[in-house]
Parts: structure tokens; C-alpha cells; sequence
């Protein structure tokens, strides 16, 4: 396999922690967190995104794990309360396509992170239910339209092994593992499929 | 059947038009637009939206069809033109069930617009997609949390026949007819269920 040059948006996260250990065996990874990484990124700041692929230069695939929603009772939903996802799993998600697709590779790839909420509500997690549609939606017009064979998929687990502080939200989930986490993006970068939502189990 | 007081926003476009004259013989209609309307509205403001429910006090049903969205070239998309569908088809609809939920009667219900983009791709759509994405995402969502048996649904309808100036967008895609949309508002505002996307056809 070629050794590519990726970058994983959300590096510090649980699962940007474990795709970064995985993938940096055989390829060139630069991580991108708001601390404690390569580079430092505010996702909701087109402006910090154009500055991330300035300093980067030409890269091979782009993951993204980082999804900051509001989660939180609906009584108390407002605009801005929900203003959380959209600013950040959804815009910021796709704002790294928008601005990304100048700097990326011909065949390269983007996959991004969505997640079982957006058909499979859970009470509190709204915000997140609309982030993710949005980013799905998103996903799939941006197949067609990316050029220079360049694809676009999203990664959409439920609860991850690794996060059991949210079993309780997600009654009945079989929770995914981190194994299986890592292969769904697996199918994602190292595949030839696009427009595609991935899930891991 | 009970006559309802349903507020129709977007009642001065094609499709707020038809479904205005289709109810008004059984229904009392409020019809809320920008302007030519019974209360002049911006959903794109969350203080208009509030505004607007202040002067219609309780009500049964709110039909929405509106759903500005940037239609443009993929390459020339930016956070500033996404912007127009997060505010407007997306955050627009989603704050009028966020606030109006607080004015409606046990047992209403809301029925908003997204489309058939939200699965079925089209150059030039991709901020449609992803605004149609979030809020199916957010109706699935908002159907567990509503009390009282408030209920809520989408109607995801594709090109309608009276908008000809759109087929040259959507290929291949076999109108939805008046009468089939009307149907499809019919389904959500009269019927029984709730999280549901309705395809008109």
C-alpha cells in the first residue's frame, strides 16, 4: 500500500486516539486537535481550517472525528443551544470539505463523523440527530460533485466500547468496539467507495 | 372532522398557496410569510418567530414549506453561502418547533418541508441536501421528546409540477402533482403519525 500523508481531525478524542495509533504504522498522520496536537484548530473558524490546510500543504486523506453537539434536556433547547452542533459537527465537518477540496490530493479522501442518532433518536441528543443528517446529507451531494476522483464517506457508529460514560444514553446499543470503529474508516480510506454512510457494525 | 386553527408558513409561495386554498374551506388558517401575508415573518430571526406565535396564541397544526437554501455551483460554495440553508431551511423550521411548541394545543402538530435531496443528489444542491438532512434528522428526533401528543413530521416531496423552472435540475425525477403534495401535508396534519418522513409519491 502506498504510504499516504492523513490528516485526523479530533486526534485527542477516543477514537481520533485510537485511528492515529492504528494508522501511523504504515502512513504519515498529522494530528489535528484544538490542544496537545501537530496542529491547532478551532473546527468552528473557517478561518482556523484555511490556516490547518496552509501549513499542511497537499495531503492524501482527511478523517474527522470531532463532533461537538449540544446534549441536554428539550425543554431547554434554543437556538442557541442548538447553534453548538450546527457550528461544530455539522459546519465544522464541512468546512473541512469545503476549503479542504483545494488542498487535497487527486484521489484522495475525506470521511467524516456522523453517527446512529440521526435515525435512531435518543432523548437529550437532538442537536446531534440534526448535525449528523445534515453531515449525511451533505456526504452524498458532495460525492457527485468532488472532482479528480476525489470521495467523500461518513463513519456512523452508535455508543463507542471506549465511551461508557454514554451507555446510559443509548438503552439497548450493542456498543461498538474500537476494532470495529477503526475498519469502518478502513473501508473509507483505503477503499474506492463514495457517498457512502459506514456502519461499523 | 374538528376544524383546526392552522398556521401555514410560506403561504405565499406554490406550495403554501395550494395548501392554503385546499384547507381554508374546513380550517382556520393563519398564513404567515415575509410579507403579504396574515403575520409577516423572517424565520432566519428566532425574536420573529416568537413574535410571530406572541400574536397567534395557541393553535392545532403549523404547516411550513419554507425553505431558503443556496443554489449555486459546488466550487464556489463557502461557509457564507451553507449559511443560507443552516439559517433558513434548517434553523428556520427547527426554531419554529423549538418555540412553537410552547404555544401549541395537546395533540397539534407540526409538518415541515424537506425533499427528496436529502437522499437523491443533484449538482448545484448540496446546501438543500444537507439542511434537508438535518431536519429529517431533527423530526425523527423531536417525535420522542414532544409531549402531549404533540406530534411532528417532514414531507420530502421532489420537483413539483408547478415549479417547472426546477426540472432542468432534477433529471429524470417524475413531478409530485398539487394534489399529491397536498396529500402528503394531509397524511401528517390529519393522520395519527409522528417521526415520520412522508414521500408524496
Amino acid at each position: 500500500m502506498k504510504k499516504m500523508k492523513i490528516i485526523i481531525v479530533g486526534a485527542t478524542g477516543t477514537m481520533g486516539k485510537h485511528l492515529t495509533s492504528a494508522f501511523e504504522k504504515e502512513h504519515e498522520i498529522v494530528t489535528v486537535a484544538e490542544k496537545e496536537a501537530d496542529i491547532l484548530v478551532d473546527i468552528t473558524s473557517p478561518e482556523s481550517i484555511e490556516n490547518l490546510f496552509k501549513q499542511v500543504g497537499s495531503f492524501d486523506a482527511l478523517i474527522s472525528t470531532a463532533g461537538p453537539t449540544h446534549v441536554g434536556p428539550w425543554k431547554n433547547l434554543t437556538d442557541k443551544e442548538f447553534r453548538k452542533g450546527v457550528d461544530g459537527k455539522m459546519m465544522g465537518q464541512i468546512n473541512l470539505v469545503l476549503i479542504g477540496q483545494h488542498y487535497i490530493n487527486p484521489k484522495g479522501s475525506f470521511t467524516l463523523i456522523t453517527g446512529a442518532l440521526t435515525h435512531d433518536p435518543q432523548l437529550n441528543f437532538a442537536n446531534a440527530s440534526a448535525a449528523n443528517g445534515a453531515v449525511e446529507g451533505f456526504v452524498r451531494a458532495a460525492a457527485i460533485e468532488l472532482g479528480n476522483g476525489i470521495r467523500i464517506n461518513a463513519v456512523s457508529p452508535t455508543v463507542i466500547e471506549n465511551s461508557p460514560q454514554y451507555f446510559p444514553f443509548f438503552p439497548g446499543d450493542i456498543p461498538v468496539t474500537m476494532k470495529e470503529l477503526e475498519f469502518g474508516f478502513r473501508k473509507s480510506v483505503f477503499g474506492a467507495n463514495t457517498g457512502q454512510i459506514i456502519k461499523p457494525h
